[in-house]
């Protein structure tokens, strides 16, 4: 079995400059993460290293912890050795401190050993820096360790450590951004087999076939799970039982991790049959205006927020001019009257997690201490990312519009919004259904790059696939 | 979103008869799993509900818990209601207590009231049933409900409840062999596109990827990580880097679990390219008289043991007739010296898990309090079934040779079984790889049932299949 890497130098370096930049204070403690049981203890899902672990210590094999000494400067891996026993259910694999080399560390000492090594660091008045864990094995872990109640491990959560990781990993490097265009390549492959294999007659579950066929084809797999629907209104649903009728679109939203766990995040909309009707080309174009609006304006030193402002206003406006609502779209925007159609964010961050660094926390991830993140405005609430650009962020572009019957009648009834939405049109529109288009783009020092290939996107290109 | 249900009765009949046996006893609380988060919160795998759950509850959603008052007959559904913020990411799903009606339940009750329930009874007296939990969320919520740490809880677990549940379960109905059957199927299906897919050049991840387009088109998964490999031998190995060479064979070990969660397991071995050479068909042939012989004894009141031993004994004589091992194949059985090429057991139960109820206990599932199960010889160790057969149990059969070179080398150095094993004639082997064949069968009142459409399995048909 391999380890698939990069160069040692790499991982040696984030810790570097990790070291530099959180300066002298105590133990940084790093928690790989173990395998996922599904339904018994050793039927577990594929496994996921923690993103962290793999940024600044690369091995992708459950079961690890890491400690990073502020003072000394010493790092260890600590990990079991396999026995024979394991071995022969499956296969050999390097010793904890041949893996450990790989990745330029030379201490290494058995899983147990960590929680000594902690209490000893505690009694000695050190300050034992983590990260916010979200899996609940090593929650457990980590009260025992730290001698805790479960319900208390959120209280030792380091922001010291979160904001000093975020500041590292939120700058992709160029060996990053290669990743991430593979990511992103194998990820426009599946959306062409799914666009391709959609017709009439097929079931939803059978485009997200081809999805994961193409993934798995490229040693990859799907870095969250698809959005295959004809019910695109319903921003993450995962159910696929839906069969394609003539005059549906099919929302896809789906996106590859590649061997090295980048991913893309990518979503295409389009008929299940050859044409888009005369309703639903209106809308797309709505929607695909509004997001080359919003990728004229990617650059660095622009607030993401005011681009999902932007973006937001020329939705309302395709809106206006369509009979569903009316007014000044500006004033539109200003009251929150578009979140009946866009109730979420135009985009965030992409890297190794789809929503990269999301267990790290939003407030510290896409925006700054200056611009806080809204907890509590419907349309805001769920903006992932508002904070200024910067080369070197990666990052998603993904308006849309989505028909909620629920969200409809509920606001009918109170009457919100009534000086800007047309219900009697809207309700016209009930079944509509939804529509996003999604790309994923690096900033750079002068503007922004797509990356991978060209997926197409417009309205005859799309047509033009079927 | 539809639920996939069994009638409502069905339900009903399951938790009359668990009433009736397990007695005026307390409470039973059943867990219903979580989504699992693979490197944040929100980022999930795909949600896998707790069998015994969906078994006595049906209900194929996150975050429900099911209570049984055993004295008063009262049944609970504990679970929230939908918000609109949640409606609008996932969509409109049956409230729990639409949900409760499908399955024969009249109460509900909000998630966090179960806290108060349990301490409630604990303080009346009364005695709380739990299976094994094997999340650790699971672990984490049983702590706070009861009071304890969460490394308390396993002393909480039920046996009673456990050997009443695996009574019930392991007969399995119609109903089940019905759903078992169309998962064969479907696994039959995902085999035969691995095994047409499979030439030389081509990676393994590639026919994993085919393995999973099948599964995902018939609206099924994967029950269980796929084993798709050159090297056999590991006999869990979930690594898929290897490329096919001609002269290879591939293992192909892969299950479908269908819509109503209920899996199949198969197994074949087949050429990498055209056929299999001399010294693989020789050995291949061993695997399958082995194979066949255990199929002949399936029955009720065998013990499954037994016929492990048999199908061991069988695969003794042909290793003796190739020369790997010599001396008397009986006396090599008797002595262990098989276990050097057959480190595993011959099956085991099958129903809604793949390694059915092993959740609860494989001394419980597969063993009786007359045959306990060996927890340390090896060879035994892993034969997860071993009890008498009765009509009703489905199990599967999957005898195999897999040269170890690990093994061959620990065991070689102590001389260990040098009166069984050849080891210059081994040696030659060591790059053989391993040879399975796996079938899935039903025991009847008067003997066996093989489940689903035959899938080729002698050497000739599967060459016929490339």
């Amino acid at each position: 079995m391999e380890i698939n890497l990069f160069e040692k130098q790499v991982y040696t370096n984030r810790r570097e400059v990790l070291k530099q930049r959180f300066g002298n204070d105590g133990i940084l403690l790093f928690m790989g993460n173990e395998e996922s049981s599904m339904n018994y203890k050793d039927n577990t899902f594929p496994f996921r290293q923690d993103s962290s672990f793999l940024y600044y210590f690369g091995l992708d094999v459950p079961a690890l912890v890491a400690t990073i000494d502020t003072e000394t400067g010493e790092e260890v891996i600590y990990g079991n050795e396999l026995t024979i026993d394991d071995i022969v259910w499956t296969g050999t694999l390097p010793t904890v401190s041949e893996m450990a080399g790989m990745v330029g560390i030379s201490h290494t000492k058995p899983y147990n050993a960590v929680a000594d090594y902690i209490q000893h660091a505690i009694s000695k008045g050190l300050k034992v820096h983590i990260l916010p864990p979200y899996r609940p094995e090593n929650v457990i872990k980590l009260a025992s360790w730290f001698g805790k109640n479960t319900a208390k491990v959120k209280s030792l959560v380091s922001e010291k450590l979160i904001r000093t990781v975020v500041g590292q990993r939120v700058i992709k490097s160029p060996l990053e951004v290669a990743e991430l265009e593979k990511a992103v390549n194998i990820s426009i492959d599946m959306e062409l087999a799914v666009i391709k294999n959609a017709k009439p007659g097929v079931k939803c579950y059978e485009l997200v076939s081809h999805a994961h066929q193409v993934a798995i084809a490229n040693n990859a797999r799907l870095g969250y799970p698809a959005i295959i629907t004809t019910q695109g209104q319903t921003l993450h649903t995962h159910y696929y039982g839906h069969e394609l009728k003539d005059g549906d679109m099919v929302l896809s939203d789906i996106g590859a991790e590649n061997a090295m766990h980048y991913g893309g995040d990518l979503t295409r909309t389009f008929p299940a049959g050859k044409k888009f009707t005369a309703k639903q080309a209106e809308l797309y174009n709505t929607v695909l205006n509004s997001m080359d609006h919003a990728i004229s304006m990617l650059k660095p030193g622009v607030r993401y927020r005011d681009i999902h402002f932007a973006a937001c206003e020329k939705l309302a406006e395709g809106l206006v001019s369509v009979g569903i609502m009316k007014g000044d779209p500006a004033e539109a925007l200003a009251a929150g009257a578009h979140t009946m159609f866009f109730q979420c964010g135009l985009g965030h961050m992409l890297g190794m997690d789809t929503h990269d660094m999301e267990d790290l926390g939003e407030q510290f991830v896409g925006y700054t201490d200056e611009l806080k993140k809204e907890t509590s405005i419907f349309g805001l609430k769920s903006l992932r990312l508002g904070r200024e650009l910067q080369a070197g962020f990666v990052l998603t572009v993904e308006p849309g519009i989505y028909i909620i019957p629920e969200l409809i009648d509920r606001w009918q009834a109170e009457n919100k919004y009534a000086g800007f939405i047309d219900y009697n049109v809207l309700n016209t529109y009930r079944d509509f259904g939804g529509i996003r288009i999604e790309d994923n783009f690096l900033i750079t020092e002068t503007g922004n790059q797509l990356l991978g290939k060209y997926l197409p996107k417009t309205l005859h290109e799309i047509e033009g696939l079927k």
